[in-house]
């Protein structure tokens, strides 16, 4: 298959760049990776996302687009083999609905419950419990958001059941309840074992590794 | 013309209630219009938007859409006469990209210096005059982000361009410069003079007696 001149700069440990892999994944679009070294970055990153400087960045016939959800909707429109977003209006409001939702309330709590300690860690805590029992509820029982197959949703949001079980073994805080959110722990589960996905998560171990580390350099930020 | 079943519930002073109006009104969509007591919700906002229990929503044939951006989309997909977003997908990234950085880099900076006092409001200001000046990049000098019209963006934050003004009266703290923002100051004026919108947005007075209300209510919650 042809490259298209299609290229991503990402971060092995980031899910928004994860994201992205799993859209050209599922299309089926082969990529140049480029994997950026955070604490230095490279000149095509600054120059392709001068105002946020952050990785993910597609790149594509030359031009750059930043920010993982709006890269989603662009390779859904350009390459429309295997829709990420249903067809119908109402359902794609739905699904980007919880996509927004995913990225504004249940990922800052969890954000939160890792980065805080004592009593706003606790309160974050329960707002992400609170937030992901809300997440759930858009699943309406079933094994993804996507109609009949995993869609724009699912990409966008299902990395938290990876990323959470990790935030919940550093901190040692329960967030994603399997008894009280059997059927978001199912979702995880669906999404996160499909084979063209699986392949592109980083291997836990060396996630928690990673994560620990910048949960220690979180917290001595924030005692001094 | 049919209302083909589209009603708004909002409120008079909500920016993110305008973006819905203007939508509709710039590609010629009758509604009916439900303004919401907001201290006593409608049991229909209540059914409609059960997570956010937030206005705006958008009912279209009985069907609930919450978010102003996701109605904006939606809206686009259903009404395609004036489309608000453009046909090129590098484009149509290029106006989400920038909705998205308003909402969430100038409106919370805008906000802050709202609600904050002292070096914090000082902190945000300077954030907000900043975030500002990038969001003018976008223009690169055009009158508008739409490409040859009004468009997605344009509606999603050129709102600014007023409740920004009552800010500055508000808690006397420049943030919107003609002189360092030439091109952002002609955009707001463009796209708030258009007759279409125009009609929509609140008087400035009535806009600002209600702000200053708010404000009060505001700091007197932070002083408790």
């Amino acid at each position: 298959m042809e490259r298209e001149g299609v290229k991503l700069l990402g971060h092995w440990a980031s899910p928004y760049a994860l994201r992205v892999k799993w859209a050209l994944n599922l299309k089926g679009i082969e990529y140049e990776y480029h994997e950026e070294d955070l604490p230095n970055k490279s000149s095509l990153l600054l120059h392709s996302n001068p105002v946020h400087k952050k990785i993910p960045v597609l790149i594509h016939k030359g031009k750059p687009i930043a920010e993982s959800l709006v890269i989603l909707e662009y390779i859904d429109e350009v390459w429309k083999q295997n829709s990420l977003l249903p067809d119908d209006p109402y359902e794609r409001a739905q699904a980007r609905f919880w996509a927004k939702f995913a990225d504004e309330k249940c990922v800052p709590a969890i954000m939160n419950t890792f980065s805080k300690i004592g009593e706003e860690q606790e309160k974050s805590a329960k707002e992400a419990r609170e937030n992901l029992k809300t997440l759930e509820s858009g699943l309406n029982g079933k094994c993804c958001f996507g109609v009949e197959k995993i869609g724009f949703t699912d990409i966008a949001a299902a990395w938290i059941g990876c990323w959470g079980r990790i935030v919940e073994e550093i901190v040692n805080i329960k967030l994603i309840d399997e008894d009280t959110m059997p059927v978001l722990s199912a979702w995880f589960k669906y999404v996160l074992e499909n084979p063209i996905l699986k392949e592109c998560v980083p291997p836990y171990q060396k996630l928690l590794e990673h994560n620990k580390s910048f949960h220690k350099i979180l917290l001595a930020a924030a005692s001094t």
